[in-house]
């Protein structure tokens, strides 16, 4: 695995890569790599000859400056995930490398961006959409895999890719959970042992909600009380939303009807947690 | 040469040029062809295989309704001239093929697209940014022409490629210009036989400003007064505005030390006419 920490030399290696008939996959990411980030690489490494992952802690979409600066980082074993699960390029620009003096062009995707996280963390999906375009147009892929935990951030990435015109693939990947269902997140290495075993109410809360659509419940509002009242037996969960919506949208929908996301944002302590399931009828 | 209308089809032709090894340049327009357009679409296919006009009026980036209906369309001339000139291929899609139902990204380019024009025409440069990446995330072309005439909109373009990270290279060409120097534009057409003999002040008043800096003259105030009084000559004219700005930022500079740009919006009647010139001090 080649680690490559300048635009243009990972384009040059690119073009030779393209040149001898190679496709190319992009796994990006913000390092602290887990099984989730590991289940994307190895997909792509399966589908492409030549996968390339970045490791990159976005500044510009940190809304607290706290919660960047803390962000784990552990460069080594990042390297060892990528190249263990198949990557070819490991691609870990400086910050000035991405952003230099006098940037300053930003990307607005409108109501896609502005519902859940994005009314939650401000600026949020403006900086993700800045910077995953940014990093698409660097590595020019054919096929880009997020996973789909981060639901909204890929509504939010598909519908630029579709405004824009970008000649890329978006592969939305299912969630990884630990053992006992919390979904990985690099975040959940903050969670103490208390906040750590009530996290796992979120995932059962989910699969409550599936179970009562399952059962014939259509009312958005019944299936998000029901969540809500199963979440609030954990003590230390503050809910920062509980939401069903339209997937591709991000815009709450009265009733399940065909497909739906319900998408929940919750805190332990400082920690904040999100975790989605899509609700689907079959008619 | 191809006339073609869709993006999927486009791809699909473009993809089996590169197969067969060639590079592609490109000279976006918005149709009303001229000798300006004609000399970049003559330079592109001299340095590629294939040359991409396309042809599309924008609506984003009118900021009057009644400019963007009025706006001159002469289709089977303009494939004359394409055809003429060495074009390949003719992109000309549809409205709704750019912008379809539920289209909503934009792009914000900053100060660069905030002065001048962008100014006078608010949202301007947000639509000409926008629609020039999509072009280019279309067409994926190695160098793409734009007309020095829009001096300021290669200022943006250039940042936004730059803060993107387009792999694209932006090739100003020189401003072609009328027997009697007035700079071509698909707009002149609007000015009446008067309006049209009073015009030709504005590259005269160009003329004189560069004369005022061999001569000697550095201060921009100074220079910008004597162009001001020059056009209040012509009794039709009206000025929007006349700066001298640092080519790259287009913000403003107080002397001429190396270059700096002069450029200048002038209406004549109901027509408004932009031109410039490269201001040079040879140390």
């Amino acid at each position: 695995m080649l680690v490559v920490n300048k635009i243009d030399e990972l384009r040059k290696v690119l073009k030779e890569k393209r040149k001898g008939g190679c496709s190319v996959g992009f796994v990006p990411t913000m390092g602290a790599l887990h099984a989730g980030h590991a289940s994307l690489i190895r997909r792509s490494a399966r589908e492409h000859g030549c996968t390339v992952v970045s490791i990159f802690v976005n500044p510009s979409q940190f809304n607290e400056v706290s919660d960047f600066e803390k962000y784990p980082k552990n460069q080594e074993n990042d390297r060892i995930i990528a190249e263990n699960e198949g990557a070819s390029i490991l691609f870990c620009p400086e910050a000035n490398e991405i952003y230099p003096d006098g940037f300053e062009t930003s990307v607005i995707v409108g109501q896609v961006a502005d519902t859940l996280c994005g009314a939650a963390r401000p600026g949020h999906f403006r900086g993700v959409a800045g910077i995953v375009l940014k990093l698409l147009n660097i590595v020019q892929p054919d096929d880009a895999y997020f996973g789909q935990k981060d639901a909204q951030q890929i509504a939010v990435i598909k519908k630029m890719v579709r405004d824009l015109n970008l000649d890329v693939r978006i592969e939305a990947c299912p969630i990884i959970r630990e053992r006992d269902g919390l979904a990985m997140s690099s975040r959940n290495i903050f969670l103490n042992d208390t906040e750590r075993s009530e996290a796992v109410i979120l995932p059962t809360a989910l699969e409550t909600a599936k179970r009562l659509v399952r059962e014939g419940v259509r009312e958005t509002g019944e299936i998000k009380k029901c969540v809500a009242s199963l979440i609030g037996r954990s003590k230390l969960a503050e809910v920062d939303y509980i939401e069903i919506v339209d997937a591709d949208t991000m815009q709450t929908v009265p009733s399940v009807n065909g497909r739906a996301l319900l998408a929940l944002a919750v805190r332990f302590g400082k920690t904040r947690l999100i975790d989605n399931i899509m609700l689907q009828v079959y008619n």
